[in-house]
């Protein structure tokens, strides 16, 4: 069986940054998960002694705390730097964009639409800059009974797929004066999709690898499942199994933006072996 | 045969205040046809003697030109106003968003695109407030060439097809950054299209009257026909053939938003004595 990897995949600028400036600050802690990605955490704990607190309580004058890829909500941004806690900002740039787009539409009077999952913490983020309220949708469903006004002002979180986005834009556009569509996807989430559509046409087994809460690998995974029915989302080598790959002759895998490579290589490995 | 109405058909706002004002405005002169229905300009000429003036040098000071439904060129309307002419502006209101849309997303720095019909004197009107010029594109093969900035203001012709502009928005949205969408398809446009949609449905021959260069009578019929392939564009009741009626049970009728109620009685009257 031959192994083929997707033409991109895996790490994105905004995890290696935050990586990158986690290495750089020993001894700091992460307020939540820096990335989706519990053996990369584990990793930089182990050998750069940066930790997690879930709390934000927790953070005290002077402390380090470090903001992980997805944001945090405005309010507690704010009551970090009210405590003196030192801040150290490893938001993705592609997320605060989205931030900055709700404050900015909000002001000028806009109705916000965030296209996301309500419960991600990147949406949570995004929707806490929105001075007046936002709404967050998933689909068209969901928008029918909300009450908008004329001027509609739509973000999406980064990791969602381009074409499930112009269903909620289709849908508003004739129904409103202007919509103001910003396209908050990032370019490595395209890449990304892109290259596992095409690879996954391709392969009779696919193998999708990153935490199960990274929305970019869900998205992935959707997408893989739709061209080979042999797809399975994986986070690490341990969860392979043998019988996926009986009398296959391609094996795609990709990867999502928190995966590092060192977890990619692990599974390639495994898999090399089984078959 | 049963003869039925559109729910919706006909005059819309815009021409009805254009035709009114031009018959408060005896012996006047509109530049260039003041709506897409010549047998109603003739009716005006005859009965309140509005003249059609097509060469804009044929205006002189203290003349009073009425400014066309379709609205006329920034660059014209202010040669008029120079040369002292008396100017009676019956421009569609909803012509006149479009062209402020243009003029202040420019002066913002966006690239204009314009859905639309770039011989069609309102899109002539509205490219001529675009300050730095402006991409006129009726499908989306003519946006795959232009070299369009990130962000991006799109107007649509008021009498276009919602379905349509989708097209051109869904090709932008995913390649900019921002994408900002303005819905100037006139509600007139959308009610007419949605009676002419349901009727076509049910009748088995359909007759849409307008004038050959109206283009929402063109897109009313190209509605129809999707719908009913016995659907037919006439200017007026000569324009009828007997044998199109012939064994048929639901003769539809729409019309469109320049098609005055007297030409559709006449239409009906005449489709009423052939069958």
């Amino acid at each position: 069986m031959k192994i083929e990897l997707a033409e991109k995949y895996g790490f994105c600028f905004g995890v290696k940054r935050a990586i990158k400036i986690a290495e750089e600050n020993k001894n700091s802690s992460t307020y939540g998960p820096l990335i989706h990605n519990s053996k990369e955490i584990e990793r930089l704990n182990l050998d750069f002694n940066v930790s997690l607190t879930e709390d934000l309580n927790d953070f005290n004058t002077g402390d380090k705390a470090v903001i992980r890829t997805h944001g945090i909500p405005k309010n507690e941004l704010a009551k970090l730097y009210d405590e003196s806690v030192d801040v150290i900002d490893a938001t993705c740039p592609f997320v605060t964009k989205p931030q900055q787009i709700c404050e900015e539409m909000s002001e000028e009077g806009y109705s916000i639409v965030i296209f996301g999952d309500e419960k991600h913490p990147e949406i949570r983020g995004v929707k806490s800059y929105a001075k007046h309220g936002a709404y967050v949708v998933t689909d068209v469903s969901d928008l029918k009974s909300l009450k908008l006004g004329d001027r509609i002002a739509v973000v999406a979180q980064t990791t969602r797929r381009a074409e499930d986005y112009l269903q909620i834009t289709n849908f508003l556009i004739p129904r409103h004066k202007e919509v103001r569509v910003f396209n908050t996807i990032c370019n490595a989430t395209f890449e990304n999709q892109d290259a596992a559509r095409k690879l996954s046409r391709e392969a009779d087994v696919m193998i999708v690898i990153g935490g199960k809460n990274s929305s970019n690998t869900k998205q992935l995974y959707s997408i893989a499942v739709e061209n080979c029915s042999n797809s399975y989302h994986i986070e690490c080598e341990d969860d392979l199994e043998s019988k996926w790959f009986k009398d296959k002759k391609l094996c795609g895998i990709s990867a999502g933006a928190s995966t590092p490579d060192w977890i990619i290589q692990k599974v390639i490995d495994k898999i090399e072996n089984i078959s």
